[in-house]
């Protein structure tokens, strides 16, 4: 037979099974928070029709899109969550109550150019919470506050929610006369961690923006504005008064800030950051950027916002929302290449690996079945081997209990437990011997273990 | 802004919210079932190399699937979950431990016809053991037995898991001296359910097959040997010794047979059946389908067996296993359209809506995040509304508490909750709220109710 070389395709990330374990530890804190806070979960098609999914249009998106015919049908794969949840809502609109709650941990694709740590297929963890008319800004303080504890359910400490409104930033530019230049504007200050303050002026007063060098610093200076959540609230009263957007956003602001407090987030876990800004253009108020704080260099791992219009392009209903998405993909990788997965928590596919040490099986199948009703992840090892190659194969699978059984505690109704990393062995009657590994697997700590 | 009007491509199944979550019940039993048989989790990307996923070729296959290209790169989506792990275990194989144990819970891609009940993008829930060189006999008892686990976590009991072994058909037909034959003989006995033995008869002794009427007779004879499990076997006895292929084949089933019992799965639940062949060439000893008594025309539900190379295209290397496939997606939608999804089960997104009836929100959200520590599925509803629009939306979402908390529930340090079925409210502490919805939510069946 020709044999092909068999191939992953590169950007694409597929797991050991050790690896695949830990992964899957996250995916189940996402799912467990967000149905905590009553988000339903939504699975929408991989595939959806070409026009549906662009109907926005334009951009990097189309080259990057995954596109292709199938008959006489031009289809499209997924490129995030957004859409398709845009789609849903639209067609489903009358089933739905709303406000509508939903989270979605699926895959999109996008084709761009692979390169370390970036990913054509990668999961996004979404949550949206979208209103019929109107909307309530107490969402907007859950939203982040759910976040905050998806993280913390991770074992994160050193993070940072950084919060901010558009209504501020548009304000103030409108304050400024330069409400026609504010995406411009925006768009080039978003650029200031990476680049700095200076070369940021510096576009400012360039082609594109045209400002001059009082209206560059005046903007640099309101941006730099920092200190305490509520040091920066008291600097931005001061500009109160004069424009009714800016207003409004610095009232959600505070109501935001307020009411994340009232959720149990600590002041140390999300700052308000009037650099936030976020590219799109679809968010029209309170806009989120998560980063690590140890990690400053991989950006945000988690945005989102408010938008007043989720579905404008398939139905003529207002629908605003607010969101937020975790790059999970992504963060994975970065926290894995960091060392930071916890390696105190059981990886192998076993709690348990059944040895029988007779020709007959029937005693390892109870007793690997009994140790299952004990809640034991539990592998009957069937092979016909010597004893040296089943714990070799117990060691390379990593399973952190080997269970013996032979003639003689078959005889006494016990069977031998050996934990794999101390060697120490104990002849225990199954319900004692589950309770003996229970213990040594619980309380191991968090997935992630901060340096 | 022109409308674009939404749909979902057909075909696809995209779930309202209450449906979704029944269904990701059913996910959860499987990977709960398949994890405590020490199966690893494995996540493969949905898209690769067309050379790669098409090695084997030709067919049905090569006309239903979604190929594409990108750049330079000639793509497709995956169309099952065995030609995937192939790869992975051949690319990986120095990493996995032998036997491998992975189950997959993925999308899977066929544009073919669309039909009602049919479905181009669809979930299957596999379980795969592979070895390396060898694998034992027991294994092809546990994969039906944890089948049978699944089936029963599902909350089904007219189900029956069907077994034959390729070895005894083969060993029959060259006995007969029709071994050149045996793969069309099986694929025109296969069809014994749809049409009955009379057309079965005249396609055998028709051209493609040629079988003269003494040994069409012969095979129907032999096929439609039935009883219990040791009748079948018992009358099987009676061909043995005169062919070695049949002999081993013999005595797989029995080991098959005693082991499936030693499992605890009930005679009731498996049968040997002598009909099934499995239209597939590779496998090359036990065989498995899976038929809900009560719906026998959906077919076979989970199918799968052993297999001597799993991995001939990629390596050169012996890699035999034994795997079976539940198509979920499939499965889902019959139960659901027959109406067997247990109404009883929860299928809102939260236990309790919190409805605070005061402007500030602080207590309501400590209320909420109370009860969520206790374990409840909690939404915080923090929209200006009536209090009437508050219990329609309440309603709407079928959410089976409502927990209201006004002036005289917070100087009191109670909530009031009232369960939406029965209206019965009750005013109670935060601990005790999360009790008694606890209570109301726990035994209430299975996901499936048999009529």
């Amino acid at each position: 037979m020709d044999i092909i070389k068999p191939r992953t395709l590169s950007g694409f990330m597929e797991l050991l099974p050790s690896k695949q374990i830990q992964f899957e530890r996250m995916v189940q804190i996402l799912r467990d928070t967000y149905s905590s806070y009553g988000f339903a979960p939504l699975d929408t098609p991989a595939i959806e029709d070409a026009q549906i999914l662009l109907a926005k249009g334009g951009g990097e998106t189309e080259k990057q899109i995954y596109r292709f015919q199938k008959g006489d049908s031009d289809l499209a794969l997924r490129f995030d969550l957004t859409v398709p949840l845009a789609k849903y809502v639209a067609l489903h609109c009358n089933d739905l109550a709303f406000p509508f709650r939903r989270f979605q941990i699926s895959k999109v694709y996008r084709g761009e150019r692979a390169q370390r740590g970036r990913f054509r297929e990668f999961y996004q963890a979404d949550i949206d919470i979208i209103g019929d008319g109107k909307l309530d800004i107490l969402n907007e303080a859950e939203i982040p506050a759910i976040i905050y504890n998806v993280f913390r359910g991770f074992g994160l400490k050193r993070f940072q929610i950084r919060v901010n409104n558009r209504k501020i930033l548009n304000g103030f530019y409108a304050m400024m006369d330069l409400s026609e230049k504010s995406g411009d504007i925006m768009r080039s200050v978003d650029k200031l961690d990476k680049i700095g303050a200076e070369k940021v002026k510096a576009i400012l007063m360039g082609e594109e923006c045209g400002l001059s060098e009082m209206q560059a610093d005046e903007i640099l200076k309101f941006i730099a504005i920092s200190g305490t959540n509520a040091e920066v609230i008291a600097a931005l009263e001061g500009y109160a008064g004069r424009n009714e957007t800016f207003d409004l956003g610095l009232s959600e602001l505070k109501a935001v800030t307020a009411n994340l407090a009232a959720f149990g987030v600590p002041e140390e876990n999300f700052a308000v950051d009037l650099t936030i800004a976020r590219g799109l253009d679809y968010y029209t108020g309170t806009v989120y950027e998560t980063t690590l704080l140890d990690h400053p260099e991989i950006g945000s791992v988690c945005s989102g916002g408010r938008y007043d219009n989720l579905a404008g392009y398939y139905i003529d209903k207002q629908l605003p929302g607010v969101g937020i998405s975790i790059g999970l993909t992504r963060l994975f990788y970065v926290l894995d290449e960091q060392n930071l997965l916890n390696p105190a928590l059981p990886s192998a596919p076993a709690d348990a690996l059944v040895l029988p040490m007779t020709p007959e099986p029937g005693p390892a199948i109870a007793l690997a079945q009994a140790l299952r009703s004990e809640g034991i992840k539990v592998q009957l090892y069937g092979e016909q081997k010597k004893f040296k190659q089943k714990m070799a194969y117990a060691n390379k699978l990593g399973v952190p209990f080997a269970v013996l059984l032979g003639e003689d505690e078959i005889a006494e109704g016990v069977c031998s437990v050996k934990n794999m990393v101390t060697g120490e062995q104990v002849k225990l009657a199954p319900a004692e011997a589950a309770a003996h590994i229970r213990a040594a697997l619980e309380n191991n700590g968090p997935i992630i273990l901060e340096k």
